[in-house]
């Protein structure tokens, strides 16, 4: 069999880069290891930066977003149990919308299928040779797949990366704190995003839709989630307030990493999204920075020279992001027992919410920088 | 004997906080350990922020410095070799000034023995009781001072810190790196300063006039001074250009620490400058932030409600100076061979001359923010 690109994962990054394609009448084959229910259902990222949604609405998949979506034009710095709201949208003329990478995921697979276009979902046994073949089982049945371009978006766990791995150069940090996360039937502690620094630690109260919480509480990268009860009364003590309460119908642990392969691309296979990089989500950057490399290889394809920098192009925006994911993490967690530290954290959150050059940096970077194109 | 003020220290914090209680009708007795000459002649810091200025011409000396002072309305960010200008007047409005802080210790000097008021040099066994007292010898005699306040301006290595040591809790860091320093008789390198970030290191050329030029290379905390055409050689290298040479007259290494004690006060005596906090010299804010102190001090004085809140109201414009410190030398160092570090370094040079909200909060800080006074 063959195809002008193989998309080995069905996430939102490989959706989205199909998507593209089939927009450029470019022919391509995604291949997800899950089922279709199991990638609809999976809860991850939730804030979509400006760029992200003028993509989904130039491939014409915007219309469910902007009716369901929550659009916010700021969100709340919060230490000493006082808010300070960051104006995103006054500061920058751009703003946020909250709507779940599962949403997102859900619209691209309905036009997807709606076009007719193959989309292998369990797959087994994917193997990538990037000099552009891949092998998989799907149904009972061995496939090979010849690709003129192999995309990489099957994530951080996926096989894609392990297949180039000898050429790559590793950057990479650990966190010694995760987030315990719930999801709760309630509404939302405040109407935008709540970033709280305190002595015991960082918490987000961020939302799904009016009815439904998001809450995050920075833990032990190994910690278990504790009972409904005592996530509820450290939420109240961190935040400085009494949140809303109601029944909490998913909880866990993820740990907190930043993690960067150069270079994103080898022979014929270039990587996207989680399988190249990942961010600690603390500025809601995963998603948002998956959808800027699709974007940049989709209009890479067919061009030798654009796909020859796709390394170098996309690692600029992705240390971007990587720096500021990192900043806004330093700034808000609780790093370290060292007091000096903690003083400097202080003094940069005061800094943050009473500088307008400091807040429009913050917001800048948080509504995310312009997507390139080749 | 008594006074209204026993300043501890006559360097730039005390001689200066002596000319603002004058101005203010305040009586005040100077007392400096070292001999008139060495005084003048120590060359430290150089780079004065517009509210220094400002207070040299309240206190009726700024004539000299404006005629022989350099007023820069920008500083360069060079990597790569590459030099990108921060425009720190377009930004801000407010621009810097090079004058050596000798020569503002010897305007202040000279003024002080104009006025005919106490200021006493080689004095020594001094020993400061936090309740009012100061005993001394001066031309071998002992004398005992009663003051309303003491102020210790007599730096990081004087006595004042220590009479209260019991008090104070200390927040400290050291860097694991020193600048090496030379002055040589040639013109500056560019007309203004050059921050230069490089895999080798960091340097920075700055100047004292037209014809002394000022440079520093990072090394490592207990380096010995290279030889000169080693010196040279290497500020080729990290700047990426070649630098105007000429005869070294004064070479030497500084550590680099940062240190901040909290309260700045006990009982009568108050902590201003180098005696309370130190900063890597990075951010040009040693002089600048003891001026800002010993002004808040001066405006203090017979208002108990002020000389009560003076600690924290210090140590919030103090602390913003560490943070500011600690971020120049963070960005601009070789900090580590840790190279997810080195990256987002790189990432955020580029990020701070790309963005002009990133330029102006760096330019803001490097400007000064204002003083307070009570």
């Amino acid at each position: 069999m063959r195809t002008q690109v193989a998309i080995v994962g069905g996430g939102p990054a490989g959706l989205m880069l199909g998507r593209l394609l089939e927009r450029r009448g470019i022919e391509s084959v995604i291949l997800e290891a899950r089922e279709r229910e199991y990638v609809q259902q999976r809860v991850r990222a939730g804030v979509l930066e400006q760029a992200t949604m003028d993509l989904m609405d130039e491939v014409g998949l915007g219309a469910r977003m902007h009716r369901e979506g929550l659009v916010h034009e700021g969100v709340e710095l919060r230490f000493d149990g006082e808010g300070h709201r960051i104006p995103l949208k006054d500061l920058t003329g751009r703003a946020i919308t909250i709507y779940g990478q599962q949403e997102v995921v859900k619209d691209l697979i309905e036009a997807r299928l709606q076009s007719g276009l193959p989309l292998h979902f369990e797959v087994s046994d994917v193997v990538v040779d990037p000099a552009g073949t891949v092998t998989y089982t799907h149904e009972g049945e061995s496939h090979t797949l010849e690709a003129d371009l192999i995309a990489g978006c099957d994530g951080f766990h996926g096989v894609c990366r392990p297949a180039i791995a000898d050429v790559l150069t590793v950057y990479e940090r650990e966190y010694p704190f995760g987030w315990m996360g719930i999801l709760a039937e309630c509404a939302p502690a405040s109407e935008e995003l709540i970033y709280a620094h305190h002595e015991r630690g960082f918490a987000l109260a961020s939302m799904r839709s009016h009815q439904i919480t998001r809450m995050y509480l920075q833990c032990a990268p190994d910690a278990e989630p504790l009972p409904d009860e005592e996530i509820w009364d450290e939420l109240d003590r961190r935040f400085g307030m009494s949140v809303n309460r109601g029944p909490i119908f998913e909880k866990g642990v993820t740990p907190m990493r930043s993690f960067v392969v150069e270079p994103m691309q080898h022979g014929k296979l270039f990587l996207a999204g989680d399988a190249a990089h990942i961010v600690p989500p603390t500025g809601a950057k995963g998603l948002n920075t998956a959808m800027a490399d699709v974007a940049l290889l989709a209009s890479s394809f067919g061009d030798e020279g654009a796909l020859a920098a796709y390394t170098q192009r996309a690692l600029e925006r992705v240390w971007r992001v990587q720096h500021f994911s990192w900043w806004m993490t330093s700034m808000l967690h609780r790093m370290s027992d060292d007091p000096f530290e903690t003083q400097l954290q202080r003094s940069q959150l005061r800094y943050t919410v009473t500088s307008e050059a400091q807040a429009t940096a913050l917001a800048e970077n948080y509504v995310g920088l312009p997507f390139i194109t080749a």
